[in-house]
């Protein structure tokens, strides 16, 4: 029997989703939890890692629970004894077959941007990039010459081995934020080089600052070269928002 | 010379606005700061209490820098100090007669409550109140029966001496929340009794959640007598908007 849960954290303070040698992670946690429950070390599988600080709203996991705990009421378990910054929204028994990493289709990103004039409020220093005012019809045109399939390698970081670089975006779009004084970059797309979401949206940032043109994102993309892109926006205004199956 | 500071801050974690014999207040951290820049001790006048865990967008303090201080940019030098969980916003020169407390002729609260189905996200724990589904038009209603000078006594909380309980609420409603997920109760009175925003909350929430009916919340209201009303709300979803002078 194989369970997919579906998982928001405030990653917050979270050395990311993946087990590391040192440091507090998500997936840590729940396979601490699981583990506990069960009486035996249980195996939690990701649909993909989310760096320190990123946040979810609906990462999702599978695990496969030993004959006795079939009928556990996984998510009401698993939230009694996670901490408050993890939260598991749903539950459900999934076919032997589903993988949560190799069975998803795609995904879907928001970043949120702090784009005001005024002094980033507290409340909202975890959960945003504070760049103050952008020309968002500017990043909206840049946005548009990253949609269908790309190489992506501009907008990747080294550290996984990895040999195709095409992606798919289905959808990039820059909308309202939460508050007036915030603004969301959201991509979906059917799946995410390592920190490819964060570099695309320092990138339509940049645009969006008048520090680079549109052209010369889509130059950017072409040259197949990370260098030549900027800089990796911080973790914290990232959330994943789903991901399809 | 007298300065006014607008002051937005995240209360997770603070024992409130005023400095205790035990720890870390936002009033504490701002005098640390102050005292710091001025090298010597400077008292700092808040506008009022705020509750532990209770958050600000616009607190008014007020505070008198020694003479070869008067031209410090202040929002910045107190930026630079500050922790990042407190932002002043903005700062301004005052009337010697200006007093953050004694001047005001009014504050707004707003009060955010997680009112979906769907399990609370833990980003915004520190933020709401999970309440669940609340019938809205009945607390509107409800709410309405609270406008004009009152005497609220049966929403004041021991602790504090006061002789006049009367306070007018110029304006009190049930607004949509920063997400469809959430649902706001803002407050605006010319001064608010000890814990009194958070009262009628809890008041209002037992009507949305048909435990008590609006009726019945005019005559706890009549009667003054504080053991007939519903328990103080948490003050994590409490926020102090801004104070009219």
């Amino acid at each position: 029997m194989r369970v997919k849960l579906t998982v928001a954290y405030d990653g917050t303070g979270y050395q990311g989703w993946q087990i590391q040698q040192k440091g507090v992670t998500i997936q840590g946690k729940m396979e601490k939890a699981l583990s506990r429950i069960c009486s035996t070390n249980i195996r939690v599988h990701g649909s993909g890692r989310t760096d320190a600080g990123v946040h979810a709203l609906g990462q999702v996991a599978h695990f496969d629970p030993p004959l006795p705990y079939r009928k556990v009421p996984w998510n009401r378990a698993l939230n009694a004894l996670l901490p408050s910054s993890i939260r598991v929204l749903d539950c459900a028994e999934a076919d032997k077959e589903f993988h949560a990493r190799f069975s998803a289709r795609g995904k879907q990103y928001s970043y949120t941007l702090w784009t005001s004039g005024v002094s980033l409020h507290p409340q909202r220093r975890h959960f945003v990039w504070n760049t103050g005012p952008l020309d968002q019809e500017s990043m909206q045109n840049a946005a548009h010459c990253l949609l269908g399939s790309r190489d992506f390698s501009s907008f990747m970081n080294k550290g996984t081995e990895i040999r195709d670089t095409v992606r798919t975006i289905q959808h990039i779009c820059i909308l309202p934020g939460l508050t007036p004084r915030e603004t969301v970059v959201l991509i979906r797309a059917s799946g995410f080089l390592k920190q490819m979401a964060r570099n695309i949206v320092s990138a339509l940032v940049q645009v969006g600052q008048k520090k680079i043109s549109s052209r010369s994102l889509e130059t950017v993309l072409r040259k197949r070269d990370r260098r030549l892109a900027p800089a990796t926006a911080p973790a914290r205004g990232l959330c994943l928002d789903f991901v399809q199956y």
